[in-house]
């Protein structure tokens, strides 16, 4: 009997996130999110996702390529229980696991074939730029939709738990932006769940925080129950 | 940049289904079939599933290890369709894809941990016995329940289109058995659904269908929309 399998990077994610600190910590949380999945040759042939359109929401099974590797601990401490409890690896979503495979459901907006190959545009996703994806399948409601399952630690979504300002600065770069707009949205929906590490003690009112989003870094502060943007900073492109 | 990944098996799925013929289509449909989820060393570890008890259902993803290695098509014929529509790959949850990797929610029954190991009680479930299993996660219904997703060609459960008869004979076979209550149930609702092939055309009375189930071939035939589950035929351990 085999004891190990090998599979191929079918596509990749491409994502506003260059990294991982930030990211929603579940796919949904953040609708605003878009990203694209490119598939890869030989598997981005048109025929291969007829009839994908038809469907609103898709799975995508993908790597944890930044954990891939490492060693892996029959427990992990979720930050939905504060970072300070442990539970097994398998009772939880966490990225370091025995085999680092994710599992995000996101809205699928758009099925684009041309020349020059497959991309799905998608929206809600939880991972970093560059996940290599091992597979996608439709999201089939009356299979996989199941209302009344019984849930442990996680049972209801995180609270929208910070209330987000905008300094004048950070303002006026958005304002320069032509996708000001929908980044001012997603900045304020990525914030309000406020994704601090669950080990931050009590308020640190000066230290700045930075998130790695598109072309620039988000840095941002939190006092109490607000979080400022303080800037949206630019990123040297040749940075690691 | 990476382009394979290698997983480790982490556990076995053993199954009453001996074989892929007659298993359902999707997990759920016949929440009677019962297996259970044995996890391999050094996986087995009690720590690694603590706190997996409080969810009423898990994901497993595993490796669809019957049709690993084949070749892939760009194409697949959904039974759903009667078995004469294309779609892609990525439109379907078929087993004949890219990376043969499975996703199905089961219902956790029971998390058994002894000195001999870890094991997992689940039900609903469509593998077949000796499925290697790549991951066990929680399902968590604010994340993965989306009971407003659009679905194309699949969207409602298959119907129950068999009326299902029981001979003399085979309920002679059942009475001598000790999970007989159970089995009766189960053998009604997996033939109910018609796991014929589906590109059986017409009606063939005198053909006897099997399913290897348990330790017995489940042998059927069907006239108009009738079933009659015809014998539990002996099958020999020996047999391939």
């Amino acid at each position: 009997m085999k004891n190990h399998f090998e599979f191929d990077v079918l596509g990749l994610v491409h994502s506003p996130f260059k990294e991982k600190f930030g990211i929603p910590r579940q796919p949904g949380l953040v609708p605003e999110i878009r990203a694209t999945l490119e598939l890869l040759s030989p598997y981005d042939r048109p025929e291969a996702v007829s009839g994908l359109e038809g469907y609103s929401h898709i799975w995508v099974q993908f790597v944890f390529h930044q954990t891939y590797g490492d060693q892996w601990q029959p427990t992990v401490r979720p930050p939905r229980l504060g970072g300070n409890r442990r539970v097994g690896v398998f009772a939880s979503r966490s990225p370091f696991r025995p085999n680092p495979i994710g599992l995000s459901v996101v809205k699928l907006d758009e099925v684009r074939c041309s020349a020059s190959g497959v991309e799905l545009a998608i929206s809600g996703v939880d991972m970093v730029d560059g996940t290599p994806v091992l597979d996608i399948k439709p999201y089939i409601p009356y299979v996989d939709s199941l209302s009344d399952a019984l849930s442990g630690y996680a049972p209801v979504p995180p609270e929208q738990i910070l209330e987000v300002h905008i300094s004048l600065l950070a303002e006026q770069q958005l304002d320069g932006r032509p996708d000001s707009a929908v980044l001012r949205t997603l900045i304020r929906s990525l914030l309000a769940t406020d994704p601090r590490p669950a080990y931050v003690g009590g308020s640190q009112p000066d230290r700045i925080y930075g998130i790695r989003l598109y072309d620039f870094d988000l840095r941002w502060r939190v006092e109490g129950t607000r979080a400022e943007v303080v800037e949206l900073a630019p990123v040297e492109t040749a940075s690691p």
